[in-house]
């Protein structure tokens, strides 16, 4: 039993837009991932879902306006919202939703990535 | 729809051991609390809790051992098991468990509190 450091953890991984599990809470995962330019537009119709801002800025936009985070701020996009993260420059952020969640949701394509576990 | 900045909800309140919602994400709450001093043992027979510090030292005390948490470090607690926090100087932590988890878990006590939701 030790405690996950998330610095350790984002030291161990480059990539953008695949997110890493580094906790599990009940039936949630704990998530970090490495963002950079923008995402896709995509819902996920059955969950909110969490982001965190550990590093960087991240806007979250939204289809009635952008949601921009500084480090130490959050917000949570409510199930069956449409949203698109975008990153100027590299950010680092913290998810946290239900096991399972794809992180494309409807939207599916190139950017679907399998969600790693850092053990 | 806007950011939760966690440093300005934190700014709102000064008692310890008493947390405040800031979010939720589907039936879980996102909370903050401050501590200092230490807490009761206590148990939460139906869920994992989940520590996560902004601000100082947390100490969980475990019944095989101590977890020692600094800013940017998480920790859950696994369903069921005995846990006492612990912080000798003021900490910030955010707590992230399902709507309705009582602080003391199985304990009761005078350090039960009712969580505030910060608007």
């Amino acid at each position: 039993m030790e405690a996950v450091n998330i610095s350790s953890m984002l030291a161990r991984f480059g990539e953008h837009w695949a997110p890493k599990t580094i906790a599990e809470l009940n039936d949630y995962d704990i998530k970090i991932v490495k963002v950079q330019g923008e995402f896709v537009w995509h819902a996920h119709a059955d969950t909110d879902e969490l982001f965190f801002v550990i590093d960087g800025a991240l806007t979250i936009q939204m289809r009635d306006g952008d949601v921009v985070l500084g480090p130490g701020e959050l917000f949570v996009v409510p199930k069956g919202a449409e949203h698109c993260p975008r990153a100027d420059a590299e950010a680092a952020v913290m998810l946290i939703e239900p096991r399972g969640v794809v992180n494309t949701g409807d939207a599916g394509g190139d950017m679907t990535a399998e969600t790693e576990v850092l053990a």
